[in-house]
C-alpha cells in the first residue's frame, strides 16, 4: 500500500497483517493454556477488539473508563481495566460501566479500592478486583506480597466486590518470586488467586516459562512497531500500521521534510538500538527522521544513495503505534493491497 | 483552579489568563507597527481565533488545510496557511478554502506552487503566496535570496496566484542578512516584498528590532508553557493552560503515579536548562514527572520534604502546550477561577 491516492498524512492498516498477528498470538496462547486478554489501547478500535474476541481471546483489557465504556458499547462482554481507578468523579461511569459488561478492575491502593466498592453499590452488581503487584518496572504495583494480601482481604469480603486474583506490568524479574512468596499467604487465609495476569507485547513470546501465569495482556502486538520488531517480538513484515506522508519539500540535497510531524507521529522515541530518529522509512531504510515539528518531519538523507523526490510518497513504520492511533481520528483500513475503508478510531483521546 | 469537582486528567484554560495574553501581544504589536497574525495550532479553537480577531490581528496563521477550513467557517476572514501544501490530493481542500476566505500559502519549491495554482484556479478566486527563507532553524525553505526571487516570479505573473511577499520560521539569524540580500534583487525586477513575516513564541519581544519586518506570527503566546518561560518569553503566572490531574498510586515513599501519561502531556521534552521531566507540577515544584507512560506519570517525590497523597489533585504546566490541547477533544474553560464551560478543540486532528 503506497497511498498515492490518499490524501497525507495518514495511517493505513493492512488488516490481512493485523488478523495474522492476532491469530498467531492466539494460537500462541491456546497451546500453552493462557487465556488472552487483548489491550484494545493500541487500537482503540471496536472492530478489532471484536475480532479478537471471535478468535477466542477471554475478554479485553482497557487503560481508561472512557475507553472500556466505548468496548462494552460495542458488544465486549467481558472487560479488564488495568487502572487504579480514584476518586468521587469516576464512582458513575465506572459504575454505568458495571452495569453494561462483566468487569473486573486492577489496584494497588485502598482509595482506589473504595471507588470502586463504591462503583460496585451505586451499580448494584459485582465488580472483580486484581490486584496489581510491581515486578520490576517501578511504575504501579504493591511493593510486597503482605500488601497484596492486605488489599486482597479487603476486595474478598468487601460487598460486591469479588477479588480475582493478581497481575503485573509489564512482566519484570521479581514476577516469579514475589508469585511465589505470595502463594503461600493467599493459601494460609483461604484467598484463592484465580487469576495471574502479565502483560507487555515486548517479552510476550516466552509468557508460558513462567509457572502459575494464566493470562497475556498484550495490546501493540496487533499492528507492531519499531519498538516491539527491536525487542525481537515481531519483524518488519509483521508491522501493519504504517503512517503514508509525502515529501514537502527538499531544501537542500541531504534534507527533506515529509508532512508528519508531531501530531502525526507522536515525539515517542525508542531505545538507541531499535533506531535512530522518529520511525523507520521504509522506502528509504538508510534515512533518518532525526527532528520532528509539530507538522513537519525533518529528515537527513545524508546517508541514502537514492533520494526522494518533492511529492513523493513513504510509508513509515512508527516508533510507539499505540501513540500514533490515538493522535488520528479515523485510520485507513486495507486488504489484499486495497483500501477497503476508513474506520474511527472510536476510543482515540479517552484519557479519563 | 484545583478543579476538584472535575474528571481527570483534563486540559483548563484560564480565560482571564488567555485573554491578558492576547490583549499583551496585540499591544505590543500595535505600538511597533506590526502586523500580527496569531497561529491558531496553539489553541486550535475557533472562540479564540475570532478573540485575536476582534482585538485586531490582521487574520491568523494554520498549519494545515483541515485547520483553516475549521477557521474559515468559523467566520475567520483573513487566513495565511503556513506549510507547502504539494499534490493533487491538496486542489480540492484548498480551493474550497480559498472560496471561503481571503487565502496566503507559504511555500518553498515548485512543486508546493503547482499545487496552489491548481487550487486557485480550481476555486476561481485568487490566493496569496508568501515564499519561506530559511534563516537558520534546517527545516524548510529556501536558501539564497536567488532562489527566493525565482520562485517569486513564478507567483508573480501567474494566472490567479499573487506574490505577497516573504516568511520564516523561526526568527533565526540569518534573517537580517537574507533580506537585506533579497530587497535589491526583487527591486530590479519590479516584484514588491508587501509582506515580511516572521514567526515564533520565544523570541517574539524582539521582533521590533529587525527593520523591514511587517507582521508576526505567534501561537504558544495565548497559553504559554514551560518551553516559553524558559526562553524567557514569558512568566508561570501567564500559563493559561494547566493540566489537572489526579495522584491515582503512592507505590513508594518517594514515587507518586499520576494519571496522565503521553496521551494527556504528549511526550515532548525541553531543553535541560527549561527542568527536568514531561511538565511542572505547580503544587509541587520539586517533584519530577520522570517518566511518562501512555496513561501513567510517574513522579519522583524524593526531592520532596511535603509529597501529595492519593486521590489529591494537581496542576500541571506543559513542556509543549500546542501539543496537548491537540490530544484532547474538549478544553474545560475558567473565568474568575469558576468553570464556565466546556469547548470542542474544533480543530483538534487535522494533520491534513
Amino acid at each position: 500500500m503506497r497511498g498515492d491516492a490518499l490524501d497525507t498524512p495518514v495511517p493505513v492498516v493492512d488488516l490481512d497483517r493485523a488478523d495474522r498477528n492476532l491469530v498467531t498470538m492466539q494460537a500462541y496462547c491456546d497451546r500453552h493454556g493462557l487465556a488472552l486478554r487483548p489491550h484494545v489501547k493500541t487500537h482503540k478500535l471496536p472492530q478489532l477488539a471484536l475480532r479478537q474476541i471471535e478468535l477466542g481471546a477471554a475478554g479485553v483489557t482497557c487503560q481508561k473508563i472512557g475507553e472500556a465504556l466505548v468496548m462494552a458499547e460495542a458488544g465486549c462482554g467481558d472487560i479488564l481495566l488495568t487502572y487504579p481507578v480514584v476518586g468521587a468523579s469516576k464512582v458513575p461511569p465506572l459504575a454505568a460501566l458495571a452495569r453494561k459488561t462483566r468487569l473486573t478492575v486492577a489496584l494497588d491502593n485502598p482509595v482506589a479500592l473504595d471507588t470502586v466498592a463504591a462503583a460496585a453499590h451505586e451499580a448494584g452488581v459485582e465488580i472483580g478486583v486484581l490486584v496489581e503487584f510491581e515486578s520490576g518496572e517501578g511504575r504501579l504495583g504493591v511493593q510486597t506480597p503482605q500488601d497484596a494480601l492486605e488489599l486482597a482481604r479487603r476486595a474478598h469480603g468487601n460487598g460486591p466486590l469479588a477479588f480475582r486474583g493478581l497481575m503485573t506490568f509489564p512482566r519484570g524479574p521479581q514476577t516469579a518470586p514475589f508469585l511465589a512468596a505470595a502463594r503461600p499467604l493467599f493459601e494460609r487465609e483461604g484467598i484463592p488467586i484465580a487469576t495471574v495476569s502479565v502483560g507487555g507485547t515486548p517479552g510476550c513470546w516466552s509468557t508460558h516459562e513462567l509457572p502459575g501465569v494464566t493470562e497475556l495482556r498484550v495490546g501493540t502486538y496487533v499492528y507492531h512497531d519499531r519498538a516491539t520488531v527491536a525487542a525481537g517480538a515481531a519483524t518488519l513484515d509483521d508491522c501493519a500500521l504504517h503512517v503514508v506522508a509525502t515529501v514537502v519539500s527538499r531544501p537542500t540535497p541531504e534534507r527533506a521534510v515529509l508532512d508528519c510531524g508531531s501530531k502525526t507521529l507522536s515525539s515517542d522515541r525508542v531505545a538507541p538500538v531499535a533506531g535512530e530518529g522518529f520511525g523507520l522509512i521504509l522506502d528509504y531504510p538508510d534515512a533518518v527522521i532525526a527532528r520532528l515539528n509539530e507538522e513537519h518531519g525533518v529528515v537527513d538523507l545524508s546517508r541514502c544513495v537514492r533520494r526522494p523526490e518533492i511529492g513523493e510518497r513513504v510509508r513509515i513504520v512508527p516508533n510507539h503505534v499505540c501513540a500514533v492511533s490515538n493522535l488520528h481520528d479515523a485510520v485507513v483500513v486495507c486488504r489484499g493491497g486495497e483500501v477497503v475503508g476508513t474506520w474511527p478510531v472510536a476510543a482515540r483521546g479517552c484519557t479519563r
